[in-house]
């Protein structure tokens, strides 16, 4: 097997996690969960979104939360910028408030984009370009996510031609690192390295990470399959954070901690620490009023009251 | 990739599953459910087993159960006898009643048989040896099964050459078929197929099993490393039914959903109609008032209601 012998995950919680919660989450809250996932050593976060509070309310509060974090060196912090409009709002406070790297979303399905995004798949990258361009401009890094990369909820299963397409127009108008998302969690091992596969025609090894929802339970099978050809970066999202629009009462992103779990019981390194990374997806999910979405910690946590 | 292009699915959930719920679960309950998982396409159902009422009480009705059953031609029957008394019990009964398969339990840590059986490995391994003899003299098939192969709960890791030393012990005394099982759901990937390398030194690829516990979320990502080693033949359970008596509130066997979701997606054959399994398994958790322990089927019945 080839695996790598370090892994870097970046968690979704406070961002991906949290935006479709109902109930709102107060600005300080996120702030400690921030705090609380880079004193677990995780070394970057997707922090907040720059969207319409009309469409994500929850993310209402992006600039107070960006300007609350204490920065910890070494860590990158990242934000969801659909537009010009969301990048300008992203950058209008000092530059030391500035997100290390901005996230724009394609989808790898077309209904899939109409439906999300209203607009086509190829209007979509024309949209993101003066976005790329500027935050580039500024260094700031800019990374692509690639939703239904697998499978779509409207289209059904989804061919690696189509992930390639996306993955080349998101390389022309200069995005630097692309995320091959299983968003409604269908992707098994096989279909998943194909679609990883069509991503690393256009970006190298270092340029692509694996995004998997675990809906389905496939989420750490389908990690596996990506570690096995070298794929090294992963979302993740603490305490399973951030359940699946597309199936009520189902689970969405994978936790943060059965991937943790996963990599440490292979010897691969994270520089993460799982007791404190439980600690972090327990303080969320309390005052979520839930128990955290994730079987290791569900496990660990048993095994700490015995 | 060395993948089997069929796999074996051994439904352990009447037995496995059901051995410990507090509430009693009538015979014609248990019967229903194992005519539904032999509907569904299951060839090998491990349906109760012959211990003391006094300590497992769930499984009084073992008799009642194996006389109740509709035998479907090309199904195979099992039940688990740990000792003499447990297989003239299942013996007793005309022969066309017998199970055509047996189970004995062995243990890849001391401390966990001394704790589970109250004896040694190498005093059970003894006490094995004429229920196996009987057995085979008799034209039942023995399968042997080597709890906490990875891990134990008193003794934590286990080195792969205790499991080998089971596995040569059991070898020895005539079992058939063994299985390599992660009682306590804390393998990974790598761990799991050193177990794997140490029982095939003593069985080839169509003696060995795998039966995996969901406890850390692991189970799919170890059956993915078992499949690429060529083991084609896994114990699950229908609705994860069967908790971990090691961690409470924690998922113990792997659901048979999951596991049939990730082998079809692979193009992996089961036999299993995906659709009738989910159906067994919400009859089932219906019966126990609960949903089902298994993601592909929370996903699978939320989408039958939209």
């Amino acid at each position: 097997m080839h695996l790598p012998s370090k892994v870097k995950l970046v968690d979704v919680g406070p961002r991906d996690g949290l935006q479709n919660e109902k109930s709102p989450v107060p600005a300080a809250v996120k702030i400690e969960l921030v705090h609380r996932l880079q004193d677990a050593g995780l070394t970057e976060i997707e922090v907040t979104s720059y969207v319409s509070p009309k469409w994500v309310p929850q993310m209402a509060d992006n600039a107070e939360v960006m300007a609350g974090i204490r920065r910890k060196p070494g860590v990158r912090y990242s934000v969801l910028t659909p537009n010009m409009q969301g990048l300008e709002a992203a950058m209008k406070p000092a530059p030391e408030l500035w997100p290390d790297e901005i996230v724009v979303f394609g989808a790898a399905s077309e209904a899939f984009s109409q439906r999300n995004i209203n607009c086509s798949i190829a209007e979509s990258i024309e949209r993101f370009r003066p976005v790329v361009a500027a935050a580039r401009a500024s260094n700031i890094y800019v990374r692509g996510s690639i939703s239904c990369s697998v499978g779509c909820p409207y289209e059904g299963e989804i061919a690696p031609e189509r992930v390639e397409r996306v993955a080349r127009l998101m390389k022309e108008i200069g995005v630097q690192h692309i995320g091959v998302a299983d968003t409604i969690g269908v992707g098994t091992p096989l279909k998943v390295q194909r679609a990883m596969e069509a991503a690393l025609r256009h970006y190298d090894l270092d340029g692509v990470s694996g995004h998997f929802h675990d809906t389905y339970g496939q989420a750490l099978a389908n990690t596996l399959a990506s570690l096995q050809m070298g794929v090294w970066q992963f979302d993740t999202s603490v305490a399973g954070l951030g359940g699946c629009p597309y199936a009520k009462g189902a689970t969405g992103n994978v936790a943060t901690e059965d991937v943790v779990y996963l990599l440490h019981g292979m010897g691969i390194e994270t520089g993460i620490d799982l007791d404190k990374l439980i600690d972090a997806g327990k303080f969320i999910s309390d005052f979520l009023g839930r128990q955290p979405n994730s079987r290791a910690a569900t496990a660990l946590l048993n095994k700490r009251m015995n």
